[in-house]
């Protein structure tokens, strides 16, 4: 008993050190600085977007540092912890973290829609995430709730819903969310199959989709026991819009045929393209057909901010449910997106049962703010904090502005397609959203198909290099080139950079004598 | 054109200067020191552990801070930020921010299963934050990506995997890290459920599960498509641990009437008391029923890193598939849940498609490291950094420390409650879980109901005092007491002030004359 107590106050006091306050504020310190200087080198375009590493490299680097922890921990004497050797290590780590990292402030990333974060909201996000503010309760986060439901609530009236009828969660991420609209939508369609499952004797049921919809709506198809082969996918139009008049007709068939239809899925914007629907028209045929209007707004809800775009997403707060993430058009930190209910009756739909541990019937009235009865998650992050300190310092306009100067550069970029030969701009861009393709005259004769397997390449090539962060796509089957404009520190100068880049490596990957895997010949 | 271009520009220098390094230096600085201040505060036990505020309040408080940002942003003349007017400010919401939250790393703070999380983890994961570090593709964050793969590898070993032969995931809390597990057993159970749904002339599948099972399998249920009511609950023995006779009997029932068995789902440990059902003999019948066996260890998982406690998980490493949170047991900030495969096999089984954007054929052998492929999520946090930071400079012996500090103070707990003749400790507590009640004499002969009627009551008063923060339970119907000691900062001292606490507010509550709702008189 005496030689446990002992060792139990070693143990103690190991930890104690751990957690010290002057701990935290040496290494806090010495992170920020180092943040700091890492920001001032990539904003201003030293180095490389990416350093590009194989896989299997980096895990066995991060393996050896979790070795290193376990045979030679940073050394604790009595109860104070080394500040000397803390602070090499520390350093070792961030350094490691950042030179093998992602850099999406550097203005050659131009990659998938995740922004350049703000820092300041990233700042503030970390103060939930160090002092572990959490939710699914109130009492477990009452600041972190308030901050999200204050948000929600500003959002909402943004785009367009009316005060005190709607409703709205946070979740992580926007897969997250269409699966969760998606699944409120599935319980309102279909009254008793929280309780009862979809099997036995049940017509199956079908969701109607934007042909272009995010594969997290299909994913969302099989995990809610739909069934993927359950989707039907709405053609679309020369714009790669929804088209009104076949959803019309679809619709109509459904009815026909008996097939309960749980929701149309509509997109503000569609990933490939970044094409947006005519909303107040899908409105329109969703109401005549009394069925539930779902929008995945999650890239181009933030437009509603803009005065310039706004009409973009004309007729958004129309839809029974919409998806927006504050990660994607309002530079957030990874991940907070938010899911609006336009009739605020709905938002308990999703799960129709509590936890008894949970949920106090000493006070009923406080479950109205537990987030945990609306969202998937029963703990979350407090993952607004960064939105809302953000906002509170700097206002809407800040965000408005965000969206006019990426959207502006993505007609700009396609200004530029449209003035160089060698390119092929494929569509005309609504958003911050473009794809084209190199086509210099060595390849403009092969096959569609040839065409697309050199884009990629080239892509690979360009990426593995740092010099650019683009990505690959596929557009009806045949690879492309494809960026986002989400870093506002981006500007044109960089946009000629970025043609000038993948002229110099398509030249220099024709000259070393590209392979085609594709044998199907020239067109 | 002209008039655009300098409105442009002057859009560009205001977002230049929010983005600005020196900003961001100053404000790190600043939060930094403001949490190191409050974390002296807080771990010395200085004010409450949770200033209580009414929602409502809170939510118009975080509303008027929104409007004055958009009414009065921070000042940025020319392209600098002001940066005396954005120190006064910043302090303002961290103030508020902290102020207003619960303080975790407070020793009276006895709550939900959300531990004082270790600082440094907070700080690390910040990086993570404030860089903007995601995954999906391994491009997108190839070092997060590493880091995660390492950090399964390193704790599916603990737990008794064999190396190459399992595979792990890392999704946002444990209720999302149920459904992923239950989704693969679905899938792997009912062979073409993901592409037809589960409609149309299926005999409903069934769940097997711990009769205390967390709410989120019974949501998994609701969400899959099973249904709620096809859970079959498995009668717990008197230490409320899954009875394994009575789960042989089930299946062999199931079998006979030919119900489809998705999986059993066992606990280490169940929320409720924190009992660990006895792993090796549950495989054994899972095993001679060929049935799969999910094992949520969300909470006591961690256990596997205690020489002390490693007993309680035995066996652990039979299961099909595992859950384990970090964020609980492993003191990291949230979230960060682990999903364990025993077979690697199962890794792609839980989403059976692909996004043609993401992943590129260009190298198709990269698709093995893009996390989208096998979480719910399709855009994640870096949400391990944290952690793998932590045990990199630590080492394991940190994480075993953890563990023994806390469940030994639940053995205290325990005893000082048996050496307390006003309290009845209702479980011999097998880890850091303890559920009691405060009887003093005045209740003793009144109902069970009101009896635990009491408790709740207690249990807020308490809690709004910002005393203590415990929490509310109800156990077989009638409601309790119930702490988690998962603060390591927490002494056997402040376990003797939270019972001196509850009888003092226990005796202020019977002599304002409480008033009980249930109206069924004495036993």
């Amino acid at each position: 008993m005496n030689a446990d107590r002992i060792s139990t106050l070693s143990v103690r006091q190991r930890i104690q050190a751990i957690y010290d306050p002057e701990v935290f504020l040496q290494a806090g310190n010495q992170i920020v600085a180092l943040l700091s200087q890492h920001f001032r080198d990539v904003q201003d375009g030293r180095g490389n977007v990416l350093n590009w590493n194989d896989p299997k490299a980096n895990i066995a680097i991060a393996k050896d540092f979790l070795r290193m922890g376990t045979q030679h921990p940073a050394s604790i004497r009595e109860n104070e912890m080394n500040l000397d050797d803390l602070s090499d290590r520390v350093k070792d780590l961030v350094q490691t973290v950042l030179t093998r990292g992602q850099n999406l402030h550097h203005p050659r990333y131009l990659g998938h829609q995740v922004p350049a974060s703000i820092p300041l909201a990233g700042l503030f996000d970390a103060i939930g995430s160090i002092t572990n503010q959490v939710m699914a309760i109130y009492e477990m986060g009452p600041w972190a709730t308030s901050v999200e439901q204050a948000f929600i609530e500003t959002l909402g009236q943004e785009i367009g819903f009316e005060m005190d009828q709607f409703a709205g969660l946070v979740t992580h991420g926007g897969s997250l969310a269409n699966l969760t609209a998606l699944l409120t939508a599935r319980n309102v369609a279909l009254s008793d199959v929280w309780e009862e499952g979809l099997s036995e004797a049940r017509k199956a049921p079908v969701l109607l989709v934007h042909a272009d919809a995010h594969y997290s709506v299909s994913r969302a198809a099989g995990i809610l026991g739909l069934g993927t082969r359950q989707i039907l996918r709405v053609p679309l139009d020369e714009r790669r819009r929804m088209d009104p008049d076949e959803l019309d007709r679809m619709l109509t068939d459904c009815k026909a045929t008996g097939r309960p239809v749980i929701s149309v899925v509509a997109a503000a914007c569609a990933t490939p393209i970044g094409a947006f629907d005519i909303l107040p028209d899908i409105a329109g045929i969703c109401r005549k057909h009394d069925v539930w209007m779902h929008v995945d707004a999650a890239h181009g809800g933030a437009a509603c901010l803009s005065e310039k775009y706004g009409h973009l997403v004309e007729g958004l707060h129309l839809a029974d449910s919409v998806v927006l993430d504050g990660h994607k058009m309002m530079f957030a930190p990874a991940l907070n997106a938010f899911v609006f209910y336009r009739n605020r009756e709905h938002r308990f739909e999703a799960f129709r049962q509590d936890a008894p541990y949970l949920f106090d019937p000493s006070a009923p009235g406080l479950s109205e703010h537990d987030s945990g009865m609306k969202t998937i998650e029963c703990t979350k992050r407090a993952a607004v904090l960064g939105l809302w300190a953000t906002w509170s310092l700097f206002g809407r306009q800040l965000f408005s502005d965000l969206v006019d100067v990426t959207f502006d550069l993505g007609r700009t970029l396609f200004e530029k397609l449209n003035a160089a030969p060698e390119f092929e701009s494929i569509h005309e861009p609504q958003c911050n959203i473009v794809v084209f393709r190199y086509l210099p005259n060595e390849i403009r004769d092969l096959s569609a198909t040839k065409q697309g397997e050199f884009q990629l390449a080239l892509r690979r090539e360009v990426m593995q290099s740092g010099e650019f962060y683009l990505v690959p796509c596929k557009l009806d089957g045949e690879g492309a080139l494809r960026v986002t404009l989400i870093n506002p520190l981006t500007t044109p100068d960089h946009l000629d950079e970025l043609l000038e880049t993948l002229r110099r490596f398509g030249r220099r990957l024709l000259g070393s004598g590209f392979s085609f895997r594709d044998d199907t010949g020239t067109d």
